[in-house]
């Protein structure tokens, strides 16, 4: 359903509830600085399920940049641009895992984000301004043989997301220089 | 200095002194669910500088997917892997940025993440656990003609950086459905 396997999905579910150690993952990114505001991750490994994963046989690779305004010449998305994009993809998968797990068929969702950041704070000029985005906006089109009821509980479904949990809530990030 | 063109740093700073309305910016992105934990951002135009940027060509399109352990095939980077590339990619590019207005030249950065997440939050399991990362650990190596008080200096400058604020600090999301 939704283009999920929900035989493999509820066998995910009661798996976990057995053994819950294998809901515990870790997720791994290294980036190296290429020049100004241009610089590249690699991603593939991480663990999970009690093991490290061998699904990939390639790393994904993903540059940040800044446009000309900023610095930079476009050699990628910028890092709250990447955000956005993390942000609209975790909400839009939990709504449709959560619909699957619910029964309710979705023939089309698509969503826009804005996020308001003012550089000021970023760059020191004005303490009062936070550095981050001030808020970000996101509105789903969600298309179906569905009810306005069944609608708004697909938008509830989104809270559940994991990258709205990092935005929305504090995490901590333990910062520290490599040892030679 | 360390690739960035300093005369346009301190000029952009002084413009933004003289005219604070020209660092308010609005970031975007579209996003368009595919099929299960598959999906895809376009990230284009935003407004800065009191204007629509113009600079960009084309989009930058990104997929969202997820490992097979996850209920995906690998079609991409999972959302919660770009929020670590995103907080990478901030914190260096944050750290050079001051580096270059403070002076200090650097050689290489290479950077090291890892994000603790128990997918039972998420999945409605275990209430107690929180949905989006527990923790986030990230490890700099920075390379150059530098002391350790300007290496430990240098990590300093990455707390100014936008998505580090996203990350650690609360950010409000409104959501909603889009008006037929």
């Amino acid at each position: 359903m939704n283009g999920f396997n929900t035989e493999q999905l509820f066998g995910t579910l009661d798996a976990i509830k057995e053994t819950p150690e294998i809901a515990k993952f870790q997720f791994r990114a290294n980036n190296k600085w290429i020049s100004g505001g241009h610089n590249r991750s690699t991603i593939k490994g991480f663990y999970g399920g009690c093991q490290e994963d061998i699904s990939r046989n390639k790393s994904f690779v993903f540059d940040n940049s800044e446009p000309p305004i900023l610095l930079g010449n476009n050699e990628g998305a910028n890092p709250v641009e990447f955000v956005l994009h993390a942000l609209a993809g975790c909400m839009t998968t939990t709504m449709m895992l959560y619909a699957s797990t619910h029964g309710i068929e979705v023939e089309s969702v698509e969503s826009k984000l804005e996020g308001d950041l003012d550089v000021q704070g970023f760059l020191g000029l004005d303490k009062t301004v936070r550095n981050g985005y001030q808020n970000i906006g996101i509105s789903f089109k969600i298309e179906g043989n569905l009810s306005d009821v069944q609608k708004q509980e697909l938008l509830q479904f989104t809270n559940n997301s994991p990258v709205f949990d990092i935005v929305t809530n504090k995490v901590p990030v333990n910062f520290s220089l490599q040892q030679d």
